[in-house]
């Protein structure tokens, strides 16, 4: 059975106080929507709708950043969970399988529970995502006898026998989507705020002669985010369980609780992270890596055998081929170092290829920005650049050429060559003496300085 | 009503086992005493009396540095807390306010408590600030009746009956400053200890007919530091707090937890704090900017929009306008960097002023040292510091001019010129072949080093 | 009596899921067994045996990095801790005191501990080391009549009385060398793994009319390493012992969680310790030194009065005498600096030797390393070391010497002279001017770039 995704991001959000819209909050470096899109996406979906309402220029940029084969749909009021679904009716005109509601509020729906649901649609119409909770509040209640659900009470209106449940309900439901779409037709709005809510489905399917079933996830997979602190907390819940997950993987982390991961990071088996870590979005480890203390990460690809840092930073496009060197104060962007290059102290290479084996030296700069233009770098293997090089690109350094510490390069060093830059060293004799002596007595004749 | 401040100073500390008075411990990056002073001077008071004993010559120096008008008054001999209020004596002999006591290592005492405190003065002669202890060991109780204190009795004079009273004294107290000096003079020290004590002023003030009252604050806010332990749990017990506070403000912080503040850190609402900075003392931070993670910021101020990190280093009077971008690897200190100047790698700006939109390349340094002097370095607005710049000030770049990349800068460039300084580039074919060759062959012959 | 150590090592870790064995598993930097070895050390022992067997080979290894006195004899099969201990037998034959039985995966056993077991000798022929458990589960069982140790029972064949005793056993013991070795020999392998048992010595002792006594220890330090979970839970156990052993001996840290510390970290009464510094190993750090912030230090020594960091690398071999100042983004590594060194900004020292009061300037760099050889800097005392100044090694500057910043240091520089490098600067007015609009004019040609 094919699977469409219709997630839930229309909600203004009014507890986070902020201009921003509550699903493009950052979590893990990441919208929040796309915790959700990529829990679903983890089922390969026919089709995945999001429902847009407040700030529904920018959620549909982030949606199709994401994903770019979405389709995304306008609530223009927001009058219900059940009337945001029925937005996503004519994006799945065609489409023939089971829809499946998720919430882009809720990021830690795991994909295991997904795929439970998926397959408790083989014997009940309607499945119900649900979860024992520990203090059940004013959540919803699952009404259930035996395997069957037999309705969904909101508490307000739940009897004290209801209220004794501790099943809630967590809003995710799965269903075939005409079912789905007939069955939201025939939610009312007639209750206390005007709403149309997604809940009476479950009501109006038994009505029908329909079956409804349950899926029950833990707790914490369910949590919504509606404030900032709740966000907070939800941050270091996901730290908190990605920094687990690695450590079950086999990474080598002796303080983990000082290593800050992104939605994204991926960090193989054996590779070692050190204290004090900070990845941005975009980033692989490959196993064997080592990523060393107060190290920064974004945006790169780190290979087997490379040892990273201490305090190096990685920009978006460092790409660092197997057993590469980069030491501390060093800084690459954009950047291809090939297998075996050591770049080890106080260094900028930005918009650069470096082959195989080529050693960079203290204080070395690619000069990749005019004041308008960006420009490449290109050194070959085996080369030499020597300490405080300028490589003023656009530049390059062939196979097996050397580079004169303190040269400034603006022409191209051919392979095998020597590129120079260097005025001959002047010595005068006792010329330090004299110069000490002298601001020594300017500073003795203008008094207490 | 005006308010005078008598903030006792003078005790020696014994059990922090150090030789600086307690007072001068750092809590937050201030001396113990500073957190005191900025409580009490919020109620804008006429005069401020700190009395001080033990390293009276230290704690004067600090109190003057933080409050230059206030007056340091001598305790000789440390002879309990009635006995230091009187020292204060003849410093507000002409004041005809009220008088607040205080204590120099109780820092977490609220504005709004001491507020809560001025207000119930309409009521009651004296007042003493209580507070409900969850476990009231051996502080001394205040027995009530109704609104009224009786008095405040020691704990080893209590009956069992007063034992089970849960609310303590802290010793804050304020009354009319005559009022308190004819009480205190009052005050015997026929006791175990042979000591003044300034509770003993609120039994004395009930035997002339005046009133007392009580205060009550958070415990939290009494706590008082007479370890080095007790200065680190307070230390946590501050940051704690501080990070809330900006967090409650709008602070963006994804791991609070990570950012260690000093006691007169302000950052505005919708500024960002990522993990892992150090603020030192003097910093503000407009709203809007974006500290990235591992900085390290003292005695600065960075604007609105401005980005500065990761591994950005702000020394005292460095100071940053809107849309400066201070990056990787760069320390800067006594400088001003104006509206949308760069620096983003591997920098070093010490004395010196930038002019709007210039942009600092990579491994530019201000020789600002000469060995004996420091000079200043000014650089003019839409300027180009190429990449290892060495500006040797005293100097100055003009605005709209360039200097070439490895230059050392030595005299002004007149704005729109460039100033170069660098030795033309020489290729030496097959140099760095050959070099290579001899100096393998020159390791084979001294064998395996 | 002398003592020898016998320290069992031969486990594979099953549980580790490594292929490095057990007991090389870095703990606080570290590999296990260090750790038990340095507590025996504390014995000044007479002896030192380990029992090596998965990884003998790198067990050897690291047994004689840390002990080169130690034997290391194998255990080719692993029958059980008793015939470990038999294979110690040989190595110690000509031994005539007691015989310590250790384990190289119980790292917390303190000396104090081990000195109690020695003092317990004086009154029992066998004296094992037992712990209150809070959670006896599955532990051995000691059962004590009196002072007398009667029996240790393993779990599985334990009565029901037996089983509520919560004295368990650690497996360390104490016995004189040949009882121990003569004991050992009867110990029989009927039992349900086939394995000979060490702690049926106990038994047999006492049947043999020789007696057994228990010291005591907290269960902490009795804690074994078997699995990763464990290793981790180990880390943090250390980290937050090793901290407080610090702050009690006068350590300055504001936030000593986030300091971390090898397992032979050892700083002076009075340093200061500021948040987020890793140590590796090998370091000491002088009374009244201050390391920074986000600094990281390994295989070095900092003298009184230093101050390293923020952002400082120190690595192997960096020796900073009294008050040297190393600052932000500086490294230093197999280097010397005498007393009064200052090395602010952004600068690399590699094998160098630099003199009393010598100012390095922002931006120098030892280049050391010329492709294939390393070489030595040497630089005297009182010099001045311009910025960005490239001392290509093997060179040196002398007393009271300077060199010009920017320049490349090829040729020694006699005391008192000055080396110069340096092109005279060119400027070129309005050149800045046309080619900034030069540049903008293309920009403009080719478009939205």
């Amino acid at each position: 059975m094919s699977i469409a995704l219709i997630l839930l991001a229309a909600g203004k959000g009014t507890r986070m106080e902020s201009d921003r819209p509550k699903v493009l909050h950052p979590l893990a470096q990441a919208p929040l929507l796309w915790h959700a899109l990529r829990a679903g996406q983890t089922l390969d979906p026919a089709a995945c709708v999001v429902v847009a309402g407040h700030g529904a220029e920018e959620v549909s940029a982030a949606t199709l950043e994401f994903a770019p084969e979405a389709q995304v749909v306008i609530q223009s009021e927001q009058l219900g969970t059940a009337h945001a679904v029925a937005q996503a009716r004519d994006a799945l005109k065609d489409f023939g399988g089971d829809a499946l509601v998720l919430y882009g509020d809720t990021p830690f729906i795991s994909d295991t529970t997904l795929q439970t649901m998926i397959a408790a649609r083989a014997t009940h119409d309607v499945v119900v995502l649900g979860f024992e909770a520990a203090d059940p509040g004013r959540y919803g209640r699952l009404v259930t006898q035996g395997d069957d659900l037999l309705e969904i009470v909101e508490y307000k209106d739940a009897t004290e026998a209801q209220r004794a449940i501790s099943l809630c309900n967590s809003g995710v439901l799965i269903a075939a989507s005409d079912t789905l779409f007939a069955l939201v037709d025939a939610v009312g709005n007639d209750n206390a705020s005007g709403e149309y809510y997604l809940t009476d489905v479950v009501a109006l399917a038994r009505a029908r002669g329909l079956s409804a079933g349950v899926v029950r996830c833990d707790e914490a997979e369910t949590l919504g985010i509606n404030s900032r602190a709740e966000l907070r907390a939800a941050e270091g819940v996901f730290q908190t369980r990605a920094r687990a997950a690695l450590l079950d993987d086999g990474v080598l982390m002796t303080a983990p609780e000082t290593v800050h991961l992104a939605w994204d990071t991926v960090i193989g088996r054996d590779a070692e992270v050190e204290p004090y870590v900070v990845f941005g979005p975009g980033v692989t480890v490959e196993t064997g890596a080592r990523i060393r203390a107060f190290s920064h990460l974004e945006g790169c690809h780190v290979s087997r055998g490379a040892v990273v840092g201490p305090y190096a930073r990685l920009r978006p496009g460092a790409e660092l081929a197997e057993d590469v060197h980069v030491g501390n104060f060093v800084e690459v962007k954009n950047a291809y170092l090939a297998e075996g290059v050591k770049a080890n102290h106080l260094t900028y290479l930005g918009d650069a290829d470096v082959g195989e084996r080529t050693n960079i030296g203290a204080g070395t700069v690619t000069c990749n920005y005019d004041g308008v233009f960006k420009h490449r770098t290109t050194i070959g293997r085996d080369a030499f650049i020597g300490s405080d090089t300028m490589l003023v690109a656009p530049v390059s350094v062939g196979d097996g050429a050397m580079t004169g510490s303190g040269s400034v390069i603006t022409e191209d060093v051919p392979a095998g060559a020597l590129g120079l830059g260097r005025t001959r060293q002047v010595t005068k004799p006792g010329f330090a003496t004299r110069l000490r002596d002298a601001l020594r007595a300017k500073k003795a004749n203008i008094g207490k300085e």
